[in-house]
């Protein structure tokens, strides 16, 4: 049954990364899964439910490959700044293109034999979002889990006044996530955007000791 | 010659502004101005580029409203950081309901009688991006146009040493113009945005001392 399941999501997700979110067919998903339009609706109601547990399933890897280490005890990252060290994984995730939407460079190369483009752009994510309440409820809650996990690790620097401690960690998360999501948009407009030069500059302005002796 | 394709452009922006971008035929815009579809032809080659005036309308007007003081001579700004002036101008324009591509609440109000919410959501307009080259590579160049203006505002704030002369001015303009379209894309979502709380915060970060005097 899992098994099943896990298997519409991966094949979702790699042809949602090669052709677009709205292009592939139901039957062609099913197809590539190996399963039956029949096995398909035992696991999910529709075809929004499969794109929900597709962004589930990207959202989580990709966020507890950011987060991951501050969930363990903080003695480790003592020394540095919590959010100096997510924004580097952050944005060595996006030279790697793992984001926003995406299967590693490796598992779209091991399934087509090739590299591809990705696929997915934030417009189609939230054509999704506007067509489909679950959708965008889903992707809304992804946001608001991550501006708060952002939130956290300011909190976490400002109590070791790392970061300014006048700024209000919650705010500090939206304006992070905002910079993320604008500048995605601005990199589907063909606006130049250098990932790297960006994350220093924003870090430079809340960490103002940490990011100078640390290059993100 | 002028007027017509006046006339047609306030048209265009009104329904865009009623019904979203995609809704109002060609017929009913010209309708609204009282011309007809050849008249239209005449000023226009297609309903994009009618779209694109309207970008260039709105935008304009939006972005002079917000950097229209600091093309005078810099005299009157000296002791103030050019940064917050226009960041105070822009949450001011939100607040309004005057951003992005919108018409002002009073002009709204003056054709149907009462008031609507803004129609245009930040998807529609990255849809039209993505179907359209020519209003993609306008929406791009006004995205450009205010990194540079907002960048330049950077530059003048480092030359009085009001921020931190250590940031680079364009990346400080990107930052600031991935906050403004990223948050657009969060309200959308549904994601709850203070756009004053988010405001003090970025120039909290950027203008330590200036920000703490003036509150935005």
């Amino acid at each position: 049954m899992r098994a099943t399941r896990e298997a519409l999501v991966t094949a979702a997700l790699e042809l949602f990364s090669e052709e677009g979110l709205d292009a592939p067919s139901l039957d062609a998903i099913c197809d590539r899964a190996g399963y039956t339009r029949g096995a398909f609706y035992v696991h999910f109601p529709d075809r929004d439910a499969l794109l929900v547990a597709v962004m589930e399933k990207v959202g989580e890897a990709f966020l507890s490959s950011v987060f991951e280490q501050f969930r363990s005890p903080p003695a480790t990252t003592t020394s540095k700044s919590a959010l100096i060290l997510a924004a580097q994984r952050f944005v060595a995730a996006v030279e790697a293109g793992a984001y926003p939407l995406m299967p590693s460079a490796k598992a779209r190369g091991a399934r087509s034999g090739h590299e591809r483009a990705p696929q997915i752009r934030p417009h189609q994510l939230l054509d999704a979002c506007a067509r489909s309440p679950v959708v965008r409820e889903r992707y809304r809650a992804l946001v608001e889990a991550s501006i708060d996990q952002v939130a956290q690790l300011a909190w976490e620097d400002q109590s070791r006044a790392v970061i300014h401690t006048g700024l209000d960690p919650k705010q500090v998360g939206t304006m992070l996530l905002a910079v993320v999501i604008g500048a995605q948009t601005m990199v589907e407009l063909g606006v130049p955007v250098d990932p790297g030069a960006l994350a220093r500059t924003v870090l430079l302005a809340l960490v103002p000791n940490g990011a100078g002796d640390e290059p993100v």
